[in-house]
């Protein structure tokens, strides 16, 4: 088994405990982890205390794209340019033990740091809301009907670099205490966790026979590193 | 399909937009997002910056458990009583729309807000731990070696009131505008996301022949709501 943080960068924040030696592939993990999850949590200080809300996101190389409503408060505060912290986290499995103490979770989890820039060029913003629509629902900015200006005025694009950051990680198996192996009291294991789609459901509107296209129909859950 | 936020308690922070007549349901649907998630992103303030991190949980009537080894410097920042956000975010389903602009996603969140309480005595201490497990690993706290003194003076365990709460869901199918259901030049539809458990790995070094037991083997993801 394996608990370990990998550092992507050198501030105190990031700099975990009981690192391993994995410089090559900290990028990687990185990417693997931002590219597997749905929504992030984000972060950030209001009227001093802290606030956490589900958001989507998408990455692009080491520029990550976060958006909202324009009205939306959030969002408002966020393209202030203040430092806001970025959160996703995919659990893999529940660790039984012998003993309740040495219970565990299998997890990989991302956390970055930094102040967002606000995206108003066009083409940089059509940009930024295609990696995010690429993320959400691949395939779809082909397929579907393109952003017309009002509804590019009506959204928040924000970039944010993947800069400050650490990916943290438990995988592996069981990790008990001698004693309680050659007690044998207990049974110990894995349960993995895993996300998946279901069958698509077509909306009822559509004209009769409308067939669900590929890349909804084949879509799979991203996994780009085995965990275990 | 309904998108709506059901306060939960009168703060600005937590009263949110276009709320619904939900109120006889409010703190039932927060329990339910709750008892569902498996993980939580708790939020603090450090050096006037967000810091959001995973972590376990657990939910006894209005009281959430959360824990940390002593020496984590999470810990004992939240032990101290700063102001907290904790948020739990179950993930639905894609909504697929004929235009990019409505796409979504069909989620339940619940947010917190508190001063959490360190857990000190010991009965209390040893409930939280006994709530926190069995929300991790449901029958394990009968099943595996018990806590030792010397271990539960190594845990910090802290209690946040679900006082300020709001929940925040989106539900049912697409929602598009009118012209592009007429156009009918792209599928749309819901895909859902769900969450679920392989088949347990027995530890290599159990006994020859040991059975996986039936709060590990019939374990199925907490589903107390049907949000579609």
């Amino acid at each position: 088994m394996t608990k370990t943080a990998t550092a992507l960068s050198a501030t105190a924040r990031t700099t975990l405990g009981r690192k391993k030696d994995r410089a090559s592939t900290d990028r990687g993990a990185l990417h693997a982890v931002l590219d597997e999850g749905l929504v992030c949590h984000l972060g950030l200080v209001t009227g001093g205390a802290p606030m956490v809300l589900p958001t989507g996101y998408g990455r692009d190389g080491d520029t990550l794209y976060l958006h909202g409503s324009s009205g939306a408060s959030t969002m408002r505060a966020a393209a202030d340019g203040p430092e806001i912290c970025v959160t996703v986290t995919l659990v893999d499995a529940v660790i039984y033990a012998r003993s309740v103490n040495n219970h565990s979770m299998n997890y990989r989890s991302a956390v970055i740091y930094g102040r967002p820039r606000e995206v108003t060029e066009r083409t940089e913003k059509l940009h930024g809301l295609r990696v995010l629509t690429d993320h959400l629902a691949p395939g779809s900015w082909e397929h579907a009907r393109g952003v017309s200006p009002k509804e590019l005025a009506a959204v928040t694009v924000l970039a944010l670099d993947l800069t400050e950051a650490s990916v943290k990680m438990r995988t592996g198996g069981v990790v008990d205490d001698e004693s309680d192996v050659e007690a044998a009291a207990a049974w110990a294991g894995v349960l993995p966790v895993y996300t998946g789609f279901g069958e698509p459901q077509s909306d009822p509107l559509l004209p009769q026979g409308t067939s669900t296209p590929e890349h909804v129909s084949l879509r799979r859950p991203v996994r780009q590193s085995d965990p275990a």
